[in-house]
């Protein structure tokens, strides 16, 4: 990690946002419990932490978004595209002006909280691998028993997600299984560790003093989405596998059961290579609106670059 | 049971309804799978079997209700009151004219199919003990191992549930857990399960050809719903403590941890009375709309009428 070491920059704005999906709870009561208690971050000397609501609207209603995802509405050229009307359009402007490109007061560092439906534990969605992201990921795998990395190569300027407002860097934190709109002790104990070590890893970054962290670590990163078996018109027509529900990033094989038809059919897993392959957001709630059934990643060893 | 043996009525007219609330989609694929299949019944000799979506809008939108909860809205003072227009009061008058009172052929028997965020398993609810809803309850408990039977007494007129309207009876279904919005394939086969067993029993009791019943089985009465740790400004300030997470229709003590707040502080359950209590519908998402947490019950020998 000398190189990292060499290119360090300084962190010192961190925003941490709940309710960029509004029926995700848990980020939300936190924020909003920090919000009320005044929570002080002053044992984290080198940062100035900042809390922020992002999905007000969709908050108050309970709903994962009203006209469409905010976690999509961050490429720098829709935030830059005056003729976007929508809500979350809007309120992704107005977060950009908060704390993103257009702020006084620009975050270095975003993390972002988010719950999902399926049973993936603790996890983080990373879309870069720079020094800074990477010692993240290799701090955080050291420390959280469990932790799974999910990488997504998207420059900065092409993200779709909120994270990468942050000048320096963004994660997202991933925590399920809970149902959405449900407070679970043991998501919200989870969330709240990722979120101390997280801080916890800046404060070490900022004063050189991170334990040594490998060159790469195991991590996983997107293929494709597979849909759920549909009638020819496009209804549902059936489920995720018992075989592989509640398994999420567990190796799949061409061969093994995937759905079930409501007739009670059981569909194979039928791949085009024969490489192994690792289910993850196995019966995620939110992806039923596009009829989505899980993603496909594939095991991969995440370098700095 | 020779009391129900002398009162037997005959049950031909059956309604199968899904969708009650729009976002429990283990009833709408149920049902929508059975009307595109043209399921045949046939099997069941003596029962004209038909299947209904009620609440199509909020099934479109995924969501619970639009207005108010559509199975609160079927006391007949409502029913005929004129004056009700929200969407959910309209859809309950029409269900009404369908299968209902107003009904050319009038469902004899009612199965309302519901899923729950809580971790239920197999369970019903009736709000008779007349000798053909007793006879049911007793028949599926015998024949489907761990179902819980949830008794709360009203008049079939006040009723606010959809199932009453059955001339003779209904009984809701009610399995967990599950996310709203997803369709799992354990919860999805105890749903059909219990659908069929329910159909047998008709069946058998239109023959006279039931196993010998119990005189009284276990089952669980609706006390009173504790709310959720609240800040005096009404905002949720904490959650179900990990202690009863899961633990529905576990018993409860004076003096056991109940909750847990925001700040992390543990609430203990300090009832009025030593008697033992049984949560139930601990953490559904449903009743986050009113900050509820859990309903408590008492246990109950349940016998006919």
């Amino acid at each position: 990690m000398d190189r990292a070491v060499e290119n360090r920059v300084h962190v010192k704005q961190v925003a941490i946002v709940g309710g960029t999906h509004g029926n995700e709870v848990t980020g939300v009561s936190i924020v909003k419990h920090w919000q009320r208690s005044e929570a002080q971050f002053e044992r984290f000397s080198t940062l100035n932490v900042v809390t922020h609501l992002a999905n007000l609207k969709a908050i108050a209603e309970n709903r994962r978004y009203l006209d469409r995802d905010l976690n999509r509405c961050f490429q720098f050229s829709e935030l830059d595209d005056g003729k976007r009307v929508l809500y979350e359009e809007c309120r992704a402007k107005a977060l950009d002006q908060l704390f993103g490109r257009r702020a006084e007061q620009r975050a270095d560092f975003v993390i972002d909280l988010h719950t999902t439906t399926s049973n993936m534990g603790s996890s983080i969605v990373i879309t870069e691998r720079d020094p800074l992201t990477y010692s993240l990921a290799a701090y955080l795998s050291h420390v959280v028993p469990d932790l799974k990395v999910y990488y997504k190569e998207v420059n900065q300027s092409e993200s779709p997600y909120l994270f990468s407002l942050g000048r320096l860097g963004g994660v997202l934190i991933e925590i399920g299984p809970t149902p959405q709109g449900v407070l679970r002790f043991d998501v919200y104990q989870k969330t709240l560790t990722l979120i101390e070590e997280t801080l916890l890893f800046l404060e070490k970054w900022n004063q050189s003093d991170l334990p040594e962290l490998p060159d790469a670590i195991p991590a996983y990163q997107f293929i494709e989405s597979l849909l759920l078996p549909r009638t020819p018109e496009g209804e549902l027509n059936g489920m995720i596998h018992e075989h592989i529900q509640d398994r999420d990033v567990h190796p799949l094989k061409r061969g093994e059961p995937i759905f079930r038809l409501l007739s009670g059919e059981t569909v194979l897993f039928e791949p085009d290579s024969d490489e192994t392959f690792y289910p993850v957001f196995v019966n995620e709630a939110a992806y039923y609106d596009q009829l989505k059934g899980l993603s496909l990643m594939k095991g991969i060893e995440l370098s700095s670059t």
